[in-house]
């Protein structure tokens, strides 16, 4: 019987235990494989630490956030020998396959363990920042975004009747897809990415220009990462951009969302309001788009594993269920393109 | 000032406004155009019942079901001297372009005014059933998706504690997408649509072995035009099979999940209980994916208008919105492919 | 060390696992009690199943829909030697109290076991229903209006566009608190009890009044055991006045919203589409105020039993948590007063 | 024709639109009064800016968020003849009574236009903060706890997967019951309220404990207004102890939780993340029991009105729907008792 390992790494994403329900419901009942979760990313790979998946321990687990498997964001090669024992542990348990469900770093980890070491690897890509390469969607994405509007929506309801400008602070460190996204779906005023730095004059000139029109309100949907740049920090308020410690813990407990407040306030003159959505947006129940997009890739990497084709990434493309080189796509991150984020400025105008 | 007239045609699909506000705000302040509603869809051109549509009457509207516009589902090929009242009042009010939005028949129609009278349409596709053919998504159909999994996800928590069969009828009368993807993301046991028929005593038969595996409460999810075929009824109990006037009026408004339910019971002993999700399945508020789709859909339609290049269809493929041949597009539906179909069946097993 | 039993009867009420978390930690943290849950209601203290219940057990469940210990509506009294095996399981596993969870049946099995066999019992109200006498609210009630609510405010979205009656079934075979609340909070326009029985006549009557005044559609929410008379049923159409086994299935499974649909659609001409709410209505992540609530009965039940205060029924009277007796209470179920239904007709008017 | 005045003040609160449609439709349908809208509180009443209320002018409004008639915390008895002009246009308008719809600060206004100077008011309370005294619950507080306890699930669902401090400001400058109701409807391990001080010594023993016991994550809710002593900030570090422009600033942007988290990561050594719900917690669709209530407040208001008892306020106790004398009551805030929090407290201990 083929012993088919499933790790996951990286941070949460909405979607995790649907995609490690498919996996294991697949090999199970398509190929008769048993099916070894591994607990705690990569960690759990160099301590030993697993629990076997059986049909019974994924069911009901499809509606449910966070995962199964635990999570931790342990590199092994940034620990001594932490390949090492990784390779051990895989050889003392006779797994002939590994998936591994993660974002850029995990993926990147599995690609190097692929190719130096020959670890029969399959990757699944899974991210709510949705920058991973080779693939129009990795899963999580969806469930953020949605979260992240609705949360736009309250705050829409509620500024109609102020005169104000309200800042909403979302996740993403490096891509501004969530912001992105959000702020379209959100019908914000003004979305900062950290892809395409924009001055915090620039910014305050839109917001006045949006109340003189006669709006009584505005909304700012600013990316955790994103780049502002101002006389004092040029090269952006965000938390890339600080060297200081002070700074940064102010940036990133109290987030580039209160910086910003405290700019646009004192430059605009208009009363301002933050939020920071925080860590709500990776919580909670996936979206049914998450979940079906996260079976998919559960159902394509367990027959790939069964074809033997590994180094492998699942992917979307279209509608259809894809794989491509993992290394070259592992490393090549998508970011929010410019021509995308111009047109999208030019609608909120 | 070129004048912009938008329609929409057919039932309700959550994202309407949506499209209706970008539509708006891309015309008004990329090309300075003029944007004419036109209310009630093609009835409404015939009528000639238009509203004038500026920056502030989409104010807000990104969020909300229904439409500014309204709808009906008259067609005009169907009434006395209508094609004729239509293109009068296109003419009489200066339209230049017309954007279409709407679902396989009323961009059928768009298509047939562009070919036999050069009326100069555009078409956006929208529905919740996802059948339009040359996209990959039409917007609608996520936030229904997301309803349906919704109250598959109750009926899974009461479930469990009893020993039942639960009927979960969703919309589809042509196709199964709303079936199959609502069941996938819900963890259904059993997924029924309109393009695959299987019999009851399939059903009955699949039923059976989850409740002797154990489980104690089994899931079946079936579309509105599911074909389930019986000795009684060999071409299934489906509203396109009857057509005795009673048992057309029972299915239609008890739905054919009351008559699967009955039959269910009846054969297996086992305690069914029916659940119809009838029009909540359409309202409230858009998903984030659909409003990104429609407001990416408006833009585009928009910029096609700018250029003159009539009797296309907007469309997503891929992350890529693109344009198609309308008259070839709106003509073919969109149907669950036999082996997605039969990859979900061995899912659920 | 006490030894506490925790039992809970009658179909599933979200905030059950709230409940149960506050039973427990309260027991164990102030009072150091042991906890034990009785599986499946009266049948598993009849059958003898049990757990423990520990800190531990308890964690995360606070927002999960469904309950911890499984439900069954079994009655012991009902049963052969049902009550004795029940002592005897009493007897023999040392229990000091018994903690019992339920609606009026459940309650009420409860208070006869107090009164005839002294089972030191005290209940706590628990009922989508809400219709346990001496309390303002049982707990499961506000999270099912919520669903209720949320599910008619779809269909208003949509029925906006439409001509058309919309008819909502919802829970409630004796009591008419959902479908008034659920109406009220919907803005329907018409709301079908079982406790005041209403004629099909006036039902089309008003429906008549509202589209006629020139609205164009209209909503009617009706409990499932509503009361609505007719020439051929003059005592209601509801399941209680069916007698033929035929009718009774289909109320049972297609509604009675499917029957009033129809005659809706008969009588008025208008197109009448039926939505049957189900078991939606009992699942999911109970509401805040439900949670808070089963969470301030656990405690005070708990409070009650270090004090051997038996036979009594947790309850809250406006904001203050207070015990009454359980034999008078359970065995008096609240109805919707006559008073506040006509006060709310006439604001649907 | 009796013409009824209706004026909301304050910030926004779920159900706003609720409480002016029933005034309405009660008004209009049952009393045949002429119903007049306040534009923007006591502003509109000072300068002129009113609409005429209608039937159709409420329909669909009872699900949407913020208020048809806008809102500003304009206080009369703060401005130069500000009394004197509200008066004029009072008698100019020929109002024979009006309906105040707001929390403490509203009704004090007009309680004391009510005794200064016989303006026939009647108040109605709404206040997310739920802290007018004399009634059970105000609406605005059951959406906004729900609001709270769903963020906080989310963050429950990521938390498990890491090793964290979670850090959750709510709403709440004087009164803690947000936080309060919020906190034990998504079990948190800790609240922090207003009105009763906590050292930052003991939030972090208690934080220290809970990790210590094996749990690997804690939640800790704060309301923006929470009094957390330090050696530095004896009084607390809310926005209230602050006297520095700076803090002042940091605190009202960043939020009181961005603070806390920094001096709990500092001091435990725990990771600590913050989140700000800010305005999304005054937003979008009430739940069903806060459209009820403002429904009964509503219909309670207009039926005192045509009675002549004026200087009252609606209120609820219990079930049943009262008026109190509202000076009294608008004077005397609802705070978080002792008992009650300490009670919560020993629960999450």
């Amino acid at each position: 019987m083929v012993k088919l390992g499933v790790l996951n790494g990286g941070a949460d994403s909405p979607g995790l235990n649907a995609a490690i329900r498919a996996i294991t419901l697949r090999a199970v009942r398509q190929y008769k494989m048993e099916v070894v979760g591994v607990l705690r990313g990569w960690r759990g790979l160099m301590d030993g630490l697993f629990v076997p998946l059986t049909e019974r321990d994924v069911e009901g687990v499809i509606s449910r956030g966070g995962t199964l498997l635990r999570i931790s964001r342990t590199n092994p090669y940034r620990h001594p020998h932490g390949v090492e024992r990784l390779l051990e542990n895989f050889k003392r348990l006779g797994l002939e396959a590994l998936i591994v469900v993660g974002g850029a770093e995990t993926l990147s980890v599995a690609a190097r363990l692929w190719i130096e070491s020959k670890v029969p690897v399959i990757g699944v890509p899974k991210t709510i920042d949705n920058d991973v390469g080779g693939t129009d969607y990795s899963f999580g994405f969806d469930t953020t975004v949605n979260i992240a509007t609705e949360a736009i929506d309250r705050i829409h309801t509620t500024a109609e009747s102020h005169d104000r400008v309200m800042v909403v602070e979302v996740m993403g460190h490096h891509a501004g897809w969530i912001a992105l996204y959000a702020g379209l779906a959100g019908g914000a005023d003004l979305v900062l990415v950290p892809e395409h730095p924009v001055s915090i004059d620039k910014v305050c000139e839109t917001i006045a220009g949006i109340h003189e029109r006669g709006r009584d309100f505005s909304i700012v949907v600013v990316a955790e990462g994103a780049c502002v740049t101002t006389d004092k920090a040029p090269n952006g308020m965000s938390t890339h951009a600080s060297n200081a410690r002070d700074e940064f813990d102010e940036v990133r407990m109290g987030g580039v969302g209160v910086q910003l407040g405290k700019e646009i306030e004192a430059r605009t003159g208009y009363e301002t309001r933050v939020t920071i959505l925080g860590h709500t947006q990776r919580g909670g129940s996936p979206s049914a788009f998450d979940r079906v997009l996260a079976t998919r890739f559960g159902v394509a990497a367990v027959d790939l594993a069964s074809k033997k084709k590994f180094g492998r990434l699942v992917a979307i493309q279209g509608n259809n269920i894809v794989d491509v080189d993992l290394a070259e796509n592992a490393a090549e991150p998508r970011n929010v393109p410019r021509e995308m984020y111009d047109a999208a400025l030019a609608l909120f105008g």
